[in-house]
């Protein structure tokens, strides 16, 4: 059964305003929380290690989930779906909303060492990253390190585009400039994806190393490419009769990910 | 130079009006013709084989692009960009906007025989389907097949997502129940990813065929897998752990026809 105590009709003014601020990534800085929502990631983040804040929720999503830990909420609101609309920034809000904190990982450059990791350098747009971070969780890359001129993987439209994987990849902001001297050093590999890269089917893949992803109309920027070791190319077909410039870079990552796991991971 | 009688300072309201109607399906479908707009696409069109019925530019983009067959318009208009903005659907528009007549083929299955094509079985966000008509472009993937309950590719959304693809890859809407008998009369391989299918890594793969891709949250429709020769299955890292319920339509195309095109095309 439910608390009654936890009952209530309506939010705060201030409560419906605390939580919409979280759309600015201001806001979301200085408070150091985000917001999630919907039957899918809610679950998920409430499994996870994860502090979840504060869950509002309709009484049906409430009773169907009784099962889940919820206790581990501060802060609970039981509300009709009306009430919820307003907290939502979804066009069709689900049953339930929730406000969790940003998890910060320390980068220890050398736990790379072994691993696969993505590094995107200036990755704008919202919904590349949220597309970029779902590749990551389905291939088993666990980090994903990004420039400060990448998007926010916490922008409550990222969030929801990862379907989950916000609650299972690190997500770090780093200086790329200052941490690939140390990447270098440990040994690590550093591959990169550009126009004038090499046949990606026909190069040699470890299967540690940093995949490199650019921006999406200028790529991976000059000051980056000497730490390259290896330049990857997508080949196009026919191989004499090139048609569009490019990839997207989300399709980009999801097809490099996919040959380094094929070739190296299994 | 440019001839001035080309030249009008205003877009009668009108044309405001008929240009905006074309967001709508229902009108694209009535009148036959769709909205393209920017220095990427514009240019591409008027030098594809598509008609192009009516542009509006900037003077500076008319002189940058004075080169281009523009006397293909039946109808152009010289206006400013603050004129431009009104027949935009843009957040940020552009120094040009087009309208082109929608492109139709008669399919004939015979002609897929030698070649990899797409199905898509109600691919039902814009987004996802402008970004596999980006890859199919990219892979030399000429005939994109779509269920009547895919999202429409002459949507104006579509059209600036495919980054130009549009003018090269024909998509045909067909009821898929209906041609797949025929498509199995000629011997045709088809292959559809599912997440009970084999390991695309491993499986035989053919330089020709047809690849399903089904809906974002239901896959392929049930009534359309006893046509399938073969189900494919893009197998997430590590092996003993699943994490994530899926790959998003788009990704998951991606890295199906690097597959196919990486073991049978090169």
């Amino acid at each position: 059964m439910l608390d009654k105590s936890l009952s209530k009709n309506m939010l705060s003014k201030n409560k419906i305003k605390f939580v919409k601020s979280l759309e600015l990534k201001k806001n979301r800085t200085e408070t150091g929380l985000f917001v999630a929502e919907g039957e899918k990631i809610v679950p998920e983040l409430l499994l996870s290690s994860l502090d979840v804040t504060y869950l509002a929720a309709t009484s049906i999503w409430m009773e169907q989930n009784a099962h889940l830990p919820l206790t581990r909420c501060a802060e609970t609101d039981i509300v009709s779906y009306d009430e919820l609309k307003k907290i939502s920034f979804l066009k069709t809000p689900q049953q339930v909303v929730c406000v969790a904190k940003i998890p910060t990982y320390p980068l220890r450059v050398s736990e790379l060492t072994n691993k696969l990791s993505l590094f995107l350098d200036t990755v704008q747009d919202p919904g590349n990253l949220g597309t970029i971070l779902r590749i990551a969780d389905w291939f088993g890359i666990e980090d994903v390190i990004c420039s400060h001129e990448t998007a926010d993987a916490f922008n409550p439209k990222v969030v929801q585009s990862t379907m989950g994987a916000i609650t299972r990849v690190k997500v770090y902001y780093e200086n790329l400039e200052e941490i690939l001297p140390e990447i270098k050093n440990c040994g690590i590999p550093i591959y990169g994806t550009t126009l004038n890269g090499e046949n990606i089917y026909a190069s040699e893949l470890t299967s540690n190393g940093i995949i490199m992803m650019g921006n999406e109309s200028k790529g991976i920027n000059s000051e980056l490419m000497p730490y390259l070791n290896q330049q990857l190319f997508i080949p196009f077909f026919p191989e004499d009769q090139k048609r569009s410039e490019s990839l997207n870079v989300g399709v980009a990552t999801a097809i490099v990910c996919s040959e380094f796991r094929r070739r190296t991971g299994h």
